[in-house]
Order: structure tokens, then C-alpha cells, then sequence
């Protein structure tokens, strides 16, 4: 590969495809160090690449026939549609033809593909998603975001690993304090998961602050918050359904407010879409994998792809991968 | 037992305990109703009386010289310390010289002597503490906010049908729709207990919508909320904390507002506070327990006494009981 970044993207997964996709891929050429491979039915993405002018020779596209929907199951849609934007962009990465793959499709496909295809890392038993939180001082990477719903409690010492890792080298947080999501500060609290988990992480070389309440995620007392992935996919999408709610019933209250008001209280709002940042990495994984929301619009993608730059230039792949005891 | 409402209060339990707990107990003798039962450290108790001009033929105090703390083993406790306010109190509900009990203390000590000494009902397995949350349309009744950390599939098809006649019969909703929170709206998603509960739930009679995402939550889709005592106190507590730093954060960014506005966020601010509601039912037990936050004053206090109240007049228990099949 020569020096620049090369972005596989699947033009065809999520719900505004291909037309934001290919929108938002080419926004992201403002970075002139990225490569672009639009990866789906070619017809369709040279038909949206036409409303744009961009420099050619910095996008390609590669055809796939097959797509892979948001209802089909993980595990028979990687197995039977081989020429799926999906499997293709994997390949694509697996061959070292791209740096890094970027969706908005089926997370359960991504998931599944990306483990088979590009493979976990040696000492990762599974990939993990990695959202952050934004909180009162900054964010909170909380992961499992939602990959695996039934963990064992090597899965999230690993977590806690990765998460260190990503947060020290992607933000430069230099001893990133990391805490279990349980739901009481003693180190007894919890399930069977929890407790297990707790003495794992007091074990192992990692800044392990304790059991952090849910109450403390927004305040931001840890940068790292491990929890198994059904109890992550919970707190993120709580977090986006609540801080919406309450901006929606603010404006309400807020109707009369001046023009000032509001434009403050958008702003905020703002900061809270946590799709603003573009997508959660699949991480422990040999390969950057960042899921994008099902309904993201261009900025969004172009956002997870800008993110994918900043990734890769960090090496966090190489990085995860040397710190796993 | 005469016509009033006896309500034995732990007059020892909590952070603010005893000053907060007895001033509430006083105010909520507005209800000209009740009776209370003062249950702890006599000369404390007594000391505490001396603030309020209050009819003293409506207010008892029982003597119990142990106090269960917040760190304490709930089975060691229980077993241990006989004569504690906890297990004194306990016990006068379960001998019938009261009808209901409200404490601010060790959440496991109550869930752990209140099954030992009330007793579950028939058909229940586990006791379940439920929490309303606001949601923009009303409230969702969640269940279990915490009580069972590592749950059975038959346990939450309990809670839900707790927390239907629970909705039905305190708040007249004539058939309230149940929802199991998962991470996907497909009855295949989740964990191996989602599933399992999904089944269940969907060959019950009760009017089940299916599964729920956390971020629906807020916006009132469903009136009574099912999941496992893990997951549900981090709903639980990650709703507050967030609310809170979101208003924190608004407070800070609006602080050029006019005091209308500030008015506003506070009264908003106040409806996200669930605390206001008084308390958390223990429900499944053969009596009503209620769960006052760990931190609360006397208007938390006062609420859930006269939450008891409303829960007594409308046979809360013994509705649930006959709906159980």
C-alpha cells in the first residue's frame, strides 16, 4: 500500500444508502491524505458519485452485487451472499487493500464478517463495540457497546484492556482510569458477571477505579466503562432516547425563549447526538471496523471516516495488540 | 387493626436518619388518615419529636436499640441484629399492628428481611422493586430496578404480571401495555433471558407489545417495563445522573437567563427527579415495603408514607395476588 489511508466504505448499508453514503465519502476527500473504495452496486454509485466534483483518482468502486439488509441473520447473510458490499469490503481489508471499512449496515453482519474475515486479534476471544459517552468533563468510552450480549469475564477484562489502550493513544489520556458498570461501589455488588469481573480487573496492571453506579457515567468519574454488551447497547440507547426527550420537553418550555436561547440549547443538544461523532469501532479486531449509525446522514459518515484516519495514524490496532497480556 | 392506616416507618435507616426521617413522618400526618409507628433508637426518636407540635395519639414509637448500615451484610444483618428497626419494624407488619413499612435503609436488608419475615406471595419467586420513570407522555413503571441481579425467565414473567395490576389498579390504566426491554425491537434479539422471557411473555394474557429499546423509554411507549434487577438499576440510576448533568449543564449555559426561564428548567428539572415520588414498592411480598432513596429528606419521606396510602386504599397486594395465575 502507498502512504495514503485507504478507506473501504459500504455504499450500500443503512437506511439513507447509497445517496448519503457517497455524500459523505466525499466530503471526507477534504483530508487529502484519504483514498476512497466505494464498495455496492456499482451502477448506483457511479449514478450518486455524479453529483459531485471531486478528484477521480482518489475514489475508486468496486461492484458487489449482493447487499445484506438490516433484518437478515448475521451468521446465514455472511455465509450465503459472498458478493455482498459487506463481504467484498472485508475482503478488501483482509488482502491489506484497505486500511480500514466503514458501515452503516446490519451490526450483527459487520460483526460476524469482520470475525471471520479480517479475524480477531491474538488474544482477543471477541470484538467489541466502543461508544463514548459524553459526560460533564469530556466522554466516557463505554464498551461493550453492544456486540456481545452474553459475556464470560475474560471478555471484559479484555474490554477494560482495549478501552485503555484506545482512550491513552486516540485522546491522550495518559493513565486512563477505567471502571466496571455495576450497580453499587462495593467491590461484592452485582451479578455473578460483575463480581468475577471486579476481582479480573483489581488483578490485572490496569488504572481500575471500582464499580462505577450508572448514576456516574455523565459526571465522568472513569474514561473506560466495561459492561457486557447487553447492559452497553442499554445505557447507549437510553442515553440518546433520554437526553432527546429532555431537550424535546426543554423546548416546549422553552417556546417563548429569545432566538439565543435556543441556538444554546441546540448547541447542546448538539453535543449529545452521539452520532455527531460519526461511528463506534468494532475493536479487537486486526482491523479498524467502524460501525455508523442505520440512519446516518452524510455527516455522519463522513465523520466515521475521519475518524478512521485518525485511528490509523495512531497505530491503536498495533497498539492493542502489544498490550495484550 | 382499626379503620386508619398504621405505616411503620424505619426511623433509622438512611443517610438523613433519624431528623429527616421524623419530620417527614410528622408531615404526612396531613393525611388525617394515618398512624405511624416510629420504629429505632428510642431517646433519638424522642429527641427528634421535640421540634414538631404534632397530635400525639397518631404517633407511636417502638424501641429498637440495633441499626442495619448501608455496608452491612443483608443476610448477616437480618440473622444478626434482631433487634434492629429493620427487623422490629418487620416484624409489626407481619404480625398485622401495621399495615405497611417505609424505609430509607440498606436496600438489601429490607428485600432480604422483608422475605424472610413478610413473606412472598404464592406463585411469587422474587420479590421486585419497581420505579416509575417520567417518560414524555406520563410515566414507565420499570421492574426489577434492582432487587434480583442474576434473574430466571419465570421471574420476569412475574414482574410483569405485577406491574400490570400494579398500573392498572394505582393509576386506572385500564390495560396496561407491557414491554421487555432488549437491545432490538425483533423477538429474536437480545441475551439467552430475553429470549426465554420474550416466549413467555408473548403466551401470556397479558397485553405484551413486545420488546422495547432503551431508547423508547423516555418517549412512553409502553406503561410497564420488564428486565432483570442488573439492568434495570442502571436504567434506573443512569436516568438520574444523566438528567442531572444535562440540567447542570443547561443551568450553566442559560445562566444569562431570565429568572422566568430559570423557573422553568427548575420545574422540569423537579419532574425528572424521581425521588419526589417518595419511594420504590417492593412487590411480590405479602405486604408493602417501600424503598426510599438511600439520601432522602423529608419530603422524599413524607411521599412515601402517603404513597402507602393510596397503595393500601386500592388493595394493591391482594389485587396482585388474585393475578396470578
Amino acid at each position: 500500500m502507498d502512504s495514503r489511508i485507504i478507506i473501504a466504505v459500504d455504499a450500500m448499508g443503512g437506511d439513507n444508502a447509497p445517496s448519503e453514503i457517497v455524500k459523505g465519502a466525499i466530503l471526507s476527500l477534504d483530508n487529502t491524505n484519504i483514498h476512497i473504495i466505494l464498495v455496492g452496486k456499482d451502477d448506483l454509485i457511479h449514478e450518486a458519485l455524479k453529483d459531485y466534483k471531486y478528484d477521480t483518482s482518489r475514489v475508486s468502486v468496486i461492484n458487489a452485487t449482493e447487499v445484506i439488509s438490516s433484518g437478515e441473520s448475521p451468521s446465514v447473510a455472511i455465509k450465503t451472499k459472498k458478493d455482498s458490499s459487506l463481504v467484498v469490503a472485508l475482503k478488501l481489508v483482509k488482502e491489506k487493500r484497505a486500511h480500514a471499512f466503514v458501515s452503516a449496515g446490519n451490526t450483527g453482519a459487520i460483526l460476524t464478517g469482520a470475525t471471520i474475515i479480517i479475524e480477531r486479534l491474538k488474544g482477543i476471544e471477541r470484538p467489541v463495540v466502543a461508544v463514548p459517552l459524553i459526560n460533564e468533563n469530556g466522554f466516557t468510552l463505554i464498551l461493550d457497546a453492544g456486540a456481545n450480549v452474553d459475556c464470560r469475564p475474560s471478555f471484559l477484562l479484555q474490554f477494560a484492556k482495549i478501552g485503555s489502550v484506545y482512550v491513552k493513544n486516540m485522546f491522550g489520556v495518559a493513565e486512563p482510569k477505567i471502571g466496571l458498570l455495576n450497580i453499587g461501589t462495593e467491590p461484592l455488588k452485582g451479578n455473578s458477571l460483575s463480581k468475577d469481573v471486579f476481582k479480573l480487573l483489581s488483578e490485572s496492571s490496569l488504572n481500575f477505579i471500582g464499580n462505577i453506579e450508572a448514576r456516574d457515567i455523565s459526571t465522568g468519574t472513569v474514561d473506560v466503562l466495561v459492561c457486557d454488551g447487553f447492559v452497553g447497547n442499554i445505557v447507549v440507547k437510553q442515553y440518546e432516547g433520554l437526553s432527546e426527550s429532555i431537550f424535546k420537553m426543554l423546548t416546549n418550555e422553552l417556546m417563548s425563549s429569545t432566538v439565543t436561547h435556543m441556538d444554546k440549547l441546540d448547541d447542546l443538544k448538539k453535543k449529545f447526538d452521539y452520532s455527531e461523532i460519526g461511528g463506534a469501532p468494532f475493536l479487537g479486531l486486526k482491523s479498524l471496523v467502524i460501525k455508523a449509525h442505520g440512519n446516518s446522514d452524510f455527516v455522519a459518515i463522513k465523520n466515521a471516516i475521519l475518524q478512521c484516519v485518525n485511528f490509523i495514524e495512531k497505530d491503536i490496532t498495533v497498539k492493542i495488540e502489544e498490550n495484550l497480556m
